[in-house]
């Protein structure tokens, strides 16, 4: 057998603690397809108590110092959860500078700081891979980097942010307004104390900069995607067009590529009660995420 | 900029030749995602002339021998189109011996010499690449190889043959009977000459035994298959579960995935007529290829 594949973790959240869990739980599947063990080496959250990590089912070492894991001379992958701009940049390029690989869910990060995380792989010869960026269980960027390299993608419309859709459900079957399914959604788990960055529609700006910039081969930063979000809809807005037109407001991220430029997006739109992000899927409030090509 | 990589391509028919065509097309795309010049070195047809070179498009050398292109010191990866069992084994072994990586479309190939390929691929530590074998231009293999490699599929539903597909929408629609519906296949040029591998589901059974084989981690066997084709369906039948229970009949291909088995079958089924894989895609005879998982 071959040697074990180090893994270091940063950020023991919801997603981190389901990492724990699925590299347990899935170890023989996952094993098959890397052809060689793989072995969480260390992990690292700055809220972490002995405790704590018991309770995730963490088995192996940990700490409350991200350097430990960053600068762990066993640990060849880097796997950065901990979200947000900063010190998520900090960690992510001193892990490349050290050798490191890195897998991200960190859209955010990526959005903000493509250029230099992506110089920093070419200087260091690493990899940084970010399948969950995006999507949630979509696999798309691998799909539009590898996959469908040799195609000219023209067009991504995507419903992006999970949030927003919660909320624009709610208020579109419940005629609830904004600030009552809001609320509701954070009751729910489904949204965050501070909901800015889903509201506001900065979270689908990031992931549709991130899919434009991989499907154009540019950076497509983040001032250049025109914002706006969900705030400002009336519940009697929703009823109206749905009823007049049979049309429901959904939040979309929207890229358009030609060889010349890259147009990027994120507003509330009108599409038709028949449109294929429209059906309903196993969830109880719509699909989380849906995307489509052209 | 870094060496050029170089491709060698047996098999200069309707894929082989859109490769070429691709490759001149999108080159600026295909370079940026790869990182370094790509650059076709040389090509092989059994029955290339120097016109019919010129008019694929075909700038580079170009040789009957199929040895040639194998064993071509410079070419780094080998892309085999010529489909069918043999010499396409003979082929791709002898370049994995020959320290080429693969890329093929060739289900046929893979699916009954599932065992040879990946045993070459582990010797000789090369790579073999099959997006192409299913699902066209879905990128289905590596999303189930790489993108979900930790997530257990238990269910792989798909249309996975455009002939039949195009045969029982032409039955469905317009009343035709089974030779008829094949005979208007063969002059638009949807079927073959000879279309057994596809009316017999065998080529269905390629594919699905190839998916089958990429999500449990194991080979499954064609003769594992339970396969049955769509030569003896009956337009009567169409029409009756159709007007009766609002139904379609489609050939799947269907793959049970268990922790103790994979149970893998190709028929044909009745589908409601609102399922996804109704749904009209922009072709003008339905989906050439559908798939769903769980």
């Amino acid at each position: 057998m071959k040697q074990p594949v180090k893994l270091g973790l940063i950020g023991l959240g919801t997603v981190g603690g389901g990492v724990v869990k699925l590299l347990e739980k899935n170890r023989a599947l996952i094993e098959a397809k890397v052809g060689a063990p793989v072995e969480l080496a260390m992990v690292c959250d700055k809220r972490l108590t002995p405790e704590r990590a018991k309770k995730m089912g963490v088995r192996c070492a940990f700490t409350r110092n991200a350097e430990e894991v960053i600068l762990h001379p066993d640990i060849e992958i880097l796997i950065e959860l901990i979200g947000g701009y900063e010190p998520a940049r900090t960690f992510v390029l001193k892990a490349l500078h050290a050798g490191k690989h890195v897998v991200t869910a960190n859209k955010a990060l990526l959005a903000k700081y493509w250029g230099d995380v992506f110089e920093h792989t070419r200087i260091y010869r690493r990899l940084v891979y970010f399948e969950a960026s995006v999507g949630g269980g979509i696999p798309i960027i691998q799909a539009i980097n590898e996959g469908l390299a040799g195609n000219r993608i023209t067009k991504i419309v995507g419903i992006l942010n999970g949030t927003t859709n919660y909320v624009l459900t709610k208020m579109s079957r419940e005629g609830m307004d904004y600030p009552t399914a809001l609320k509701e959604a954070q009751k729910a788990g489904f949204a965050e104390a501070d909901p800015t960055f889903d509201v506001e529609g900065i979270d689908a700006a990031h992931k549709i900069a991130i899919l434009a910039s991989i499907a154009s081969g540019t950076w497509v930063r983040l001032s250049d995607v025109v914002t706006e979000g969900i705030t400002h809809i009336d519940p009697r807005d929703m009823q109206f067009v749905r009823k007049e037109f049979g049309y429901v407001i959904k939040l979309l991220g929207i890229a358009k590529l030609t060889p010349t430029a890259v147009e990027v997006r994120v507003h509330p739109a009108l599409i038709p009660d028949t449109h294929p992000f429209r059906t309903p899927s196993r969830g109880r409030h719509g699909r989380k995420a849906s995307l489509c090509f052209e």
